[in-house]
């Protein structure tokens, strides 16, 4: 998510994500604004916010693919960077000319000094960036996906799914707590472990959390029951990027995702939702990963393998 | 099976395997020297040769099954290198006292040196090693395991294998070149590419040879027919490095082994014939690439997966 993927988002570790000797510590410290139905910053209003994401990062990854859950394309518009980045920010390089045409950017980063012109720390997507002012909102990634449903709620689509059930909410939230620590963040502890045993510890800690989930998807078509809900996006953006990437690159290879039956079901039912699959890129997926983390691939050289067209294989959830 | 298993073998390379721009071009010059019935200095001789090689290392590692098949055990010793090496020498670390009890080295390169004393290559295993003089003799590994199997004839154990059938020589040679430019050599190719597209087309010649491999291994229980013959040991070792090694560190990632069932039925059915799995050592293979090649992976952390028990799963091949 951030510009550097870094263990402190800070600028000034010159694309260090490996610290030798240490383990692998996200910085979850993002700029803490919210856009909400009563701000009097930043409230809720159709076609004022961008939603400035990259296909390549899982976290990006979630809010693009609940933004068309909810329906909210109309409402929230989608600014999409490239899959690599420099030290400096993610760019606009997949645009004509370089440039977001609404935002009239380069770089993301741009919108980060509109707002805060000496910001020192790594820039990350998702962003919400405020059009009329062309400054950044925020960047607090679990905080975005949250408010789209229940801040936006007015304008989603008449069927759109309750990704945030009331009577499973205290259940949800821990199965999302684990997800996150062991699995969405686990992978990352395996790839920038610092010493052999900090790797060891993560890849315990990912596998023990990868059999609890196979074993609870055995009697259950997603993370919750019987409906999607935010805890499927969370882990889907993970799973999507497993075999491409995390099994290799980030040294997650007990296993392919494709090797655990309930897991692999799973994630290719979701994949074959509409609002997954169409959101999931696994070129900008293996680009980034593969070039921008050049302390662990310092060739750059991004994997062939493998075949994305399994991901179209038919799953057999629908008997769970 | 080179100190550096650089393209050049050259001391001078300082542990560049990969060199940027170009594809990787092993350097096939050894000692030609051999070891046979009527040669004037260096005679078969029970007793009288130690074959040096490292577990770890694929082309040492035929040397090794090679012996156990023919019952050499008695009349050629065997001495082990450790996993790993440094720039110089593989070295005998895993010895009491890191020294080989026979010829009293520390280093293989003592036994290069002690015949040549400025030898300005690549210290490679295997190499048959003279007792008595503990000079190196030959560290051409393809005529190494040839001549056990036509020099040493006299000393196989009673039921040694056909190796080499007479009838089937022609056919054979033509499946070990292709055996050994596409896939022994062809997954290094991959993992050293110097480039995106050096990588890519090794990675396309690899997977038509192993997909030639599933198809030819449909209907015939080994390479050549109902009998185990070198050109499959030869492939074996490789492929018993493939879901450990090759996979994801030199990004032979189509597929794992594993995902083709007569390649993968094959393997097992060797690694569970005696000579084969009882020489191949995960761990060793494992420390060797991912320590070794800092190039590729400077963090020098070795993967927990994947779980090697899969190798002694039913193989089913009795039926082809």
């Amino acid at each position: 998510m951030t510009s550097q993927d870094s263990p402190t988002a800070d600028h000034s570790t010159s694309g260090a994500y490996v610290k030798a000797g240490e383990e692998f510590d996200r910085d979850m410290d993002y700029i803490p604004d919210r856009i909400t139905r009563d701000s009097e910053h930043w409230p809720v209003e159709p076609g004022r916010y961008r939603l400035v994401a990259a296909k390549a990062c899982p976290w990006a990854n979630r809010a693009i693919i609940v933004r068309q859950l909810l329906g909210l394309e109309d409402v929230i518009s989608l600014g999409l960077t490239g899959p690599t980045h420099d030290r400096r920010s993610w760019t606009f390089d997949l645009d004509p000319g370089g440039v977001d045409p609404v935002l009239g950017y380069e770089r993301l980063q741009q919108a980060y000094f509109a707002r805060f012109p000496d910001y020192p720390k790594g820039i990350t997507v998702p962003a919400m960036v405020d059009v009329p002012t062309k400054q950044v909102v925020t960047n607090d990634f679990p905080w975005i996906t949250h408010d789209f449903f229940f801040e936006w709620k007015q304008y989603h689509r008449p069927d759109a799914p309750d990704l945030w059930p009331e009577d499973l909410r205290e259940e949800m939230e821990a199965v999302m707590k684990r997800v996150f620590t062991e699995i969405n963040n686990g992978v990352y502890r395996c790839g920038f472990a610092g010493s052999q045993s900090a790797y060891e510890s993560a890849y315990d800690r990912l596998w023990d959390t990868m059999d609890w989930l196979e074993e609870r998807l055995a009697d259950r078509r997603f993370l919750m029951g019987d409906a999607i809900t935010e805890a499927d996006v969370r882990l889907f953006t993970t799973l999507a990027r497993f075999d491409a990437v995390y099994h290799g690159h980030f040294k997650c290879n007990r296993t392919k995702l494709t090797e655990m039956p309930n897991l692999w079901g799973y994630a290719r039912d979701l994949f074959q939702t509409p609002g997954f699959g169409e959101n999931t890129d696994f070129d900008q997926i293996k680009a980034h990963y593969y070039v921008v983390h050049t302390d662990i691939n310092p060739t750059q050289i991004v994997p062939k393998g493998p075949d994305p067209a399994v991901w179209l294989t038919p799953h057999g959830r629908e008997k769970v």
